[in-house]
This record gives C-alpha cells, structure tokens and sequence, in this order.
C-alpha cells in the first residue's frame, strides 16, 4: 500500500490518559481513537495487526479441530435466567429489555449461547467430543475501563465451549487447547506464563491462565525461581511453615489464660502490649458466605440456615457465617475461602454480626469455645504453638492457647494470601511475586451448565446423560496490546513479523525521479512476492519518514536515496546498523527475511 | 474437510415459520439457527458462505480505494444527541444505560460514529478525500422480524461513509461505489436491480437502492420492460395522463354548480350516486406535516406558524397542515408527499383538524374557496376537466369544477403512488411491478452530519468549510440469503461457486477399501490445488449422501463407486447429467471447473 492510499494519523503528543505504553503507541502510530469511555474504533492501521493475531488464533482452533461459528452478539435475558447467571453475573452484564419488553443481554461471554445451541443439535454420544469456538464482539461494563483496549468495555473475544461423554474426552481437548494456546501466543511473539488459577464464579474443577508480565496487571502471580511453579496468588499454595510461636514460648503442657488487653483490638496493638510479634497471634475473622453449598450450621451449637433446593443444581444456603482463624502476620485470600466454602462470595461480616455471633465487639472474636459460628482454620494455625487469641469478650485475650486442644476447628483448610518469600509447595524454593495480565483462560467447567440447561445426550446404553463442558478464551485486543508492551522502545513499536501490519517499509527520500523509479520497482518486486509493503509516497523530509516508520513499527525498511543509487539502505527495526545492498535483488532479500522471521515464529517448539 | 470434523445437521423438516426459501434451505442444510426471535447463530457450513461473501465485498471496497475501520458496537449515545438523531431514530434503535448512567447505543448504523472520528482527524483538504468503512456488527429492533436473516434484529452490515471538499468529489466516489456494488453483487452471482430510490429520513440529493426480487420484499418496484427505468414506489414518476373526464362531460365554459348528497362521503358512494366514474372526481386529503421545511402558512388565508432556527441546519416548522387533491382513482403516496413538503414525515389530519380547517364534516374537503390551508395539486389534477369535488359544507359537492379556473394550486407536484400499468415517463411504455427486497443503498448524505456535528476542515484559502458525504451500505446476511432465494431448486441450495460453502464434494458409495483410497486420493490432490472440498466419510447410505449434498448444494460432485472405479463420476448440482471420467485426471478436471467458474464470476462486464 502507498502512504498517500492510507490512512495512517501519528501523533508526536498522546492524550494524559494513555498511561501504558501499548495505549501510548497505539495512539501516537495511529492504530487507534477513542470513541467513548472504554470504547473504541481500530483505524486500518490497527485493524490490520487485530486480524492477523484473530486469523493465528483462528488457525490454531481449526488445527485444533474446533469448528468456527457466529452467534449473535445479542441474545436473549432468557438463556441467562436458565443457567442462573442473569442474578450472579451482576452489573457488569449490559442488560437491555427492547420495545416489545423482551429481555437482551449484549453478550460477555457464551457459555449460554452455545449450551442452549448446541442442546438442540447434539442427542448422540457419536456426535461427541465437540469443539465449538467464535471470535466475536464482547461488552462488560467495566467500572474504570483504562490502559486503552488492555481494559476496555467492548472488546473481541475468541471463545471456545467444548461437550464431552466423559472426562477423559474432556481432558484430551483441555490439553490440547492448552498446546494450542501456546503456540497461539508463541507465533504472536508473546511471551506468556502458563498459571494455574482459580475456577472464580464460573465453578469447574481444572484451569490454566496464560499471563503476561504487565506493571498494571490485575493479578498477582506468585512464581518459583526453581521449578517454575507459577500461579495467581487467587490460587497459589505454599509449603508448609514451621510451627511457630512467640519469643520465649511457654511449653507445651500449659494451660491457656485470660490477659487483660484494655483497648486493644489491631494486632499492632497486641503485639506492643504484649511485648511479642505478630507470628504468635490467632487472628479470627467472622465472614458472611454468600449462596454457600456446605451446611455451615452442621457444626455443634449453629442455628439452622434456610436451604434452597434447585431442581437440576446443587443445594444452597443463601446466607451463612463463619468464622476464619489465621496466623498473625498472614492476610486471607477471599477467592481461595469462597472456593473453600463453595460460595458464589465471601465477605467480612458487619460489626453487628461480629457482635451478634462472638457476644464481643469487633476485635475480640476467637476460636476458644465459640460455638454460634464454623471454625475454619488455615493451615498455618495448625502449625502454632502457645498462641494468643481473643476471648469473646471486650477487653481480654487467651494467652498459652494450643490449637486442637484447647479448639477443634470445624475445617481446615489453605485460605491464606501467598505472598514473595513463601516457600514453594513442590521443590521449597522461596517464591517471588509478578503482576500480570490475563490474555486467556482454558477452564474444565463439568456439569455446570449442561445440568443447569439441561443438554442432554444419549449414551452407548441408550441412557440419557449429561456432557461434560469445557471452555476456552482469549482476549484478542488485549492480546494484541500485550504484543506492543513487550515489543517496544523508546522511538515506537517492535512487531514481531506475524503481526506486523506492513512486514517492509520502503523509504524513498525524495518520490522523484531515480529513487522514486527505484521505490516504485522495489514496491512492485515485493508485491508480487506476496510481501506486505508500505510505500512512503509522502512529500515529507527524511527524519520525519524515518520517525513515523520506527513508530509504527515495520519490521524490515529499505531507505532509498540519491547517494547510494544503485544500492539502497537495508535495516531492520531491530536492530541499530543499516546495511547497503545493490536495488538489484534487495527485495528478494526483504523477502527471505520476512519468510524466515514468519518460519521462525510458527516453528514447532518442545512444548508442542 | 472431511463430513466426520464437520458440523452439519440437516435436516428433513424445518420450522414452520421458515415460510420463505432461503430461510427453509438454511435450516435444512444446518448452515443456520434460532438464538431468539430475530437473532441466530451461522452454524459453520453457513458462517463459510458468509465469509465469503464478506470478503467478496471487502476485496471490491478497498479496490475502490475505501479503508477498514472497526468502530465499537456499543457506542456513546451523546454522539446521537449530536446528530439529532436519538430524538428521530425511534424505538427500532436499542438504547441502554449503563451501570455509571452513561446512555449507549447498539448500532443500528454508524454515520454519527465515523464522523466523530474523523472530525477528530480530517483538518486539511489535504486528506479529502476519504472513504471510510466497516463491515460490523449492526442491531435493529425490528417489531416483527421474520424470513430468517433476510429480516432479522442483528446483522452484518458493510457500511461506508466518504468524505468530500466538494460535489464534484462526492459524485466520484457516488460513482465508483455504484461500480463496485454491481461488481459485489455480480461476483456473488445475484441479478439485482438498481432502482432510484427515495431519500427517506436520511435527507439529501441522490440515492440508489439496489434491490432483488422478492415474493416478501419490502418495497415496490416500477419497471418499464422497454427501456429498464426502475424505480421504488416511493420515488418512481410516470408520464402525465391525457386530460380526463367523467362520461359525457359539459362543455369547458360551464360554470361549476353544488350538488346536494345527502350522507355520500366516499368515492363509491359518489360514483353510484352521481353515476359517473372515480377520474371525473378531485379528492382532495388534509395532511399534518412533522418538521417541514416549507412554509405552509404562506398562502393567503393561513395561519402563521411556529418556526425552528437551528444554528447549523435549515428552519423548519414542528407542525404544519396542507390539503392534498389527486385525481380520484390515484393513491398518494406519502414518501413522495413527505420529500415534497420537505418534512420529516406526513400523516392524514384528525378528524377534529379536518373539521376545523374545512369547515365540514369528513368526505367534504375540497379545494374550491379552501383557504386555511394551502393546496397542494398532484399533477394528475392538472389534466382533469369538468370534476366532482367536495364543497367544504355537509352532504353537498361541486360539479363542473375546472383546474385553474374554480381554484389555483399553492404548489403543483408528482405525489401519487405509480402503479402497474402507468406509462414510463422516460419512454412512454405500461409499467410493471415486482415486489423486491433491498441489498444495498448508496446515498449522498450532503451536508446533514457534518454540519449537525460540527465537523470542520481547513480549504486551500485557509477558509473553514464542512465537507460533504455520502453513505453506502450492504446487508451482508441478506445478500447470502438473497443468493440463496434466487439459486435453488426443489432439493435445495445451487451455491454460485464464489460463495460455495465447499466448491467440490468427494463422495465415496462407501468409505472402504479401494473406494476410500480413491476418495482419498482425490480429496488429498483437490487441497493440494487449493480446492476447498468435502469429502463425505460417514457411514450413510448412497442415496442419504446424494441427498445431503444436493441440499447443501456443492457446486461440483465426485462420486466413487466400486462399479466405476478406475472411472468415477462427475457432476455439476446445476446439471442432471453426469460423466464418467478416469480418476487418474478428475482431479484437475473438477479444479478447472471451480476456476473457470469463479473466473467467470468475477470477470468484468459492460458495466464496469
């Protein structure tokens, strides 16, 4: 294409907003505008590296054998209310009712979109396994929509819903998506790491994030530097710690004590007053579970809690409460409790609640004989000795308290936050900690919609069955912008060959006379190649050219001037030194570079 | 690919609302389904042929030098505050809010959209001009959607807007896109007719609508056989009439007279009454216009009206009324009405308006002494002589009523509905009519966005100026289903070759021994030659994969039957003839025939 055929708006200044480089340059090399918060348009520059990372993805799903539909982006409320999500997905899902008060949801995920499909079509185990993906327009209505399409509301998603007979048919797919994610991320010149994560609201029993390293990521990955164990830190786990007490510990055989503690209720309090460290506290939290699947009035002394029963789900307890014991120093991860409790939420009691369940005010609540509420205790408080805990009552602690004698947790359990210096549960190394940025998500969701949306199959016996599910995403904008984050410098973007949107940028200095002749040839050699050029036409002075083609990003430049005629100027975006290679045949040179660079990034590696 | 990765149910019966072919084959073959009402899913044999559709019309918009953008689907309703149009679009536009409050818009189209980016970005001549599109996601709130995607709520829409400095530019890229949309329609195997169309609440100066046959189209088509003037009824004229008048009618001097007739209002009741026939009567119809631009209170006698004045768009007046006379066999039509009074929309007046601006009850309006409200005269009135028209007084009419002698129109105009069997005003010969469904619209918007949205560019005098624009748009799932209504017979789908799902079917009688390596073989050497093919692998009887094949309507058939073998059979699904050629060779022969087919397709004609 010619410069003067494009449309290709740089920009020297970029709006206050753009605060991360993929946004940044998406801005300044004219790849994108904003067209309302959270919302905007690709302009051709932009839209031609968005196809190429969705054609890579679409690819590697039809290698796969998934197959390729279109639903529509809009469906139904009704789909929704079926499978439960149109109460638990809350006020992210755009909801529309139109003018004949039906109700819409502008899709943010189709889970529903493709059981209600395909539960119509499929009533076969011979018509199992299936792989059925899109790659079509999203919308969440994110709160703070930032950092340009790496947060947006709109966005494209590629996602896939697979149907099995058993689980092992369900797992042969889940790895090969993972295999095919890999290699979908690896020809877009990402670098990604593969973590496990947890299920969250969707429930399921297997999943694997692909994160990339990003300063403003929303996760926190916890990795060993040893055995590459990696994970979100909603999920993460670590090795057991040594039993811990406070300095100069009572032995074991002493009997706990009440300690007069006036006013004191942190642990920063307690741990001055006391005159010892954080390690040697019980710290006891009250937590309200919302939609629970455990009976957490099972435990001796509970009030009994309503139970509701749905016909082809499990049953909930919409509201219970229970208490959480962890050791001092250590912070409780919601996301790994609410897993624990089966709960769609978990959240800290009111004070009220506090004061209801403990019979004391907030800060004195503790596991020695409390009976209105569950004891769930973390693993580190197994691993305690001669600890201090609350007392259920204002102004008093227990010191010399020995977990199992004198309290028996109802449950315990790993909720703990697993944080940089823990230690690794596989090899014992001392994990370090990454924010990243999830681009997908491969995830074994079971029964859960199939039995919620009743699909139903028969099997070899002729007996009605439920398939098993799974499903795979991918965030193709934010795949996309993750490609520029780490792909950048200080005059523009780097782009991998894949993923350019013009593999060769040909550079006249002038468009006249020789070079313009040179230009136009080298243009038309490398058309005919099949090679993408960009053919700068413009009647702009040299640095200018040079500094939008280095923003933009072209991989390969061949700069032709007066001087050098019959040579031209050869550089890749890469790299600082410029070669002189005769015009004669410099497009084919261009050419093999772009070939081996798109052979290099599709090659087969070892973890295929 | 082989029919065992394929997903592909047919079907033998389909829903008995697919009342109209394409929708019943697109059921049946399992390239379509129902999400919700108006909403459905391609399965992918069907998102194959939409594809390629989408691509047929993407290579002829960027050869006629258009780029791709990708706007948002979801898009910021103040934009449509902006144009006007949130208040003009009514409830076919599904509007949302948000959970921050913020209004959006699921786009029905995208004029608003394009120029609040390209405002942002066109500051020069320099850049004009521009032709931007898209080919995206669009939702209309259709009441009734019916016939399957050919009238569905969401669809894809190639929407192109282009940018001018001046009328002459405009009328070049008018041009070039009405090139192009005979290229697209022809390369997709459709007959379509180009037809004048009205320019509707878009506003401004030249449309054309490219319309196909339908038994279900939404618009009337006037066809002159003779010299191929095609028209919309909403826009289409014809030749004036000869003068007319009732049966032995008086001589043109007599002065007209009142005839008493006691409770007739309608013109049969005339007619019978006073025995004659409708063209001897004038009627004359009170309408409310919404938004003219016209003063209709300028006859002598009208009242003054209200009056809007706009910063950046014509005067107009919220609520005007007028009388209507039509000779009284015609219609009139109200789009033609609406363009004439330059209004947003007409409506026949209330009975209480009709009464206060006549003076007599209903069925007495008529333009003899009509002074309240000027008259607008249909060119039909002008050549009547000695009529029957109302008398503004209860039971009572005038006879020997002349044109311009007994009353003088405040405007003459072409308002009546053209009907079959008028004469075309280009050549004089009968009129037929077709009903016909719209595929595509090019349009010359003028200057009504970027005025109402302030969009402004720099001239070479450094002057500020809006520049033009013009529109072009294509349904893309009403095209493939169009194709698929003008190419099939009672077994189903006759695909055109550049829209085939697959361009050629292997089919073995079985998949077994020397059968299957013979299908093997050709399936194999078929994707070698970049052959899209489908190789029918299941376990079915002969007659089922015939079946299946016929429905789905591959272009090209190869059957391998042991019988046959080294021969096997050849056959187009538009021919009822097969061939027996050798296998060694069917191969090439079956490519040769897709080649030729699509090189036929694509070839140019007069027209370009």
């Amino acid at each position: 294409m010619k410069m003067s055929k494009m449309f290709m708006p740089t920009l020297r200044e970029v709006p206050a907003e753009a605060v991360v480089a993929s946004h940044r340059l998406m801005m300044r090399s004219g790849m994108l505008r904003k067209l309302g918060n959270g919302l905007f348009t690709y302009l051709p520059l932009g839209l031609r590296s968005f196809r190429k990372v969705e054609n890579i993805i679409r690819e590697e799903m039809d290698a796969a054998g998934a197959l390729e539909f279109k639903p529509s982006v809009v469906v139904p409320g009704e789909i929704w209310r079926e499978s439960g999500r149109w109460e638990t997905m809350g006020e992210g899902m755009l909801r529309v009712k139109n003018r004949v008060d039906q109700e819409l949801v502008v899709s943010p995920t189709a889970e529903e979109a493709f059981t209600a499909l395909l539960r119509g079509e499929i009533s076969s185990y011979k018509q199992l396994p299936m792989n059925a993906y899109q790659i079509n327009t999203k919308y969440r209505d994110e709160i703070r929509p930032r950092y340009g399409v790496m947060r947006g509301r709109e966005f494209t998603m590629k996602d896939a819903y697979s149907f099995h007979a058993d689980e092992e048919s369900l797992d042969e797919t889940y790895r090969a998506m993972g295999k095919a994610y890999r290699r979908i991320f690896r020809r877009c010149g990402l670098s990604v790491i593969p973590v496990k994560a947890d299920s969250g609201a969707m429930g399921g029993t297997g999943s694997e994030e692909f994160m990339v390293e990003s300063e403003v990521g929303d996760n926190n990955l916890i990795l060993c530097p040893k055995c590459g164990y990696a994970a979100n830190d909603e999920k993460a786990s670590c090795a057991p710690d040594p039993v811990t007490s406070g300095p100069g510990s009572a032995p074991a055989g002493k009997a706990f004590s009440p300690v007069e503690t006036p006013n004191v209720r942190t642990i920063e309090e307690l741990t001055a007053f006391l005159k010892t460290v954080p390690q040697a506290f019980i710290k006891t939290l009250v937590y309200r579970a919302v939609n629970s699947e455990l009976d957490l009035s099972s435990a001796p002394g509970c009030a009994k809690l309503d139970r509701v029963t749905p016909a082809s789900s499990p049953a909930y307890y919409p509201e219970s409460f229970f208490a959480v014991c962890v050791r001092g120093d250590l912070d409780v991860n919601e996301v790994k409790l609410a897993a624990t409790v089966k709960a769609s939420e978990v959240e800290l009691a009111s004070d009220r609640d506090v004061e209801r369940l403990t019979g004391a005010p907030v800060g004195f609540a503790g596991p020695v004989g409390l009976s209105s509420v569950p004891v769930i205790a973390d693993l580190s408080v197994t691993a305690m000795h001669d600890a201090v805990t609350g007392a259920l009552k204002a102004d008093l602690h227990y010191e010399h308290v020995e977990p199992g004698r004198d309290f028996t947790p109802w449950l315990t359990a790993d909720v703990r936050t697993v944080k940089a210096g823990d230690r690794c549960p596989v090899c014992g190394d001392a994990f370090y900690a990454k924010k990243g940025n999830e681009l997908g998500h491969i995830f074994k969701l079971g029964y859960k919609y199939t039995k919620s949306m009743n699909m139903l199959y028969l099997d070899e016996n002729g007996k009605q069955q439920y398939p098993m599910m799974g499903c795979y995403g991918i965030g193709v904008d934010r795949t996309l912008a993750s490609i520029i984050e780490e792909h950048n410098d200080d005059d523009g973007i780097l782009w991998p060959m894949s993923v350019a949107p013009f593999q060769v940028a040909v550079v006249p200095i002038k468009y006249e006379g020789a070079m313009k002749d040179a230009a136009d040839r080298l243009y038309a050699e490398l058309s005919a190649a099949g090679i993408e050029a960009l053919l700068d036409d413009r009647n702009e002075r040299p640095g200018v050219k040079f500094k939008d083609m280095d923003l933009v990003g072209i991989p390969v430049r061949i700069v032709v001037g007066d001087k050098n005629l019959p040579n031209v100027e050869l550089k890749l975006r890469s790299s600082k030194d410029a070669s002189l290679i005769p015009l004669e045949g410099a497009a084919a040179k261009a050419a093999e570079i772009v070939r081996a660079s798109l052979a290099e990034l599709s090659a087969p590696s070892g973890e295929d």
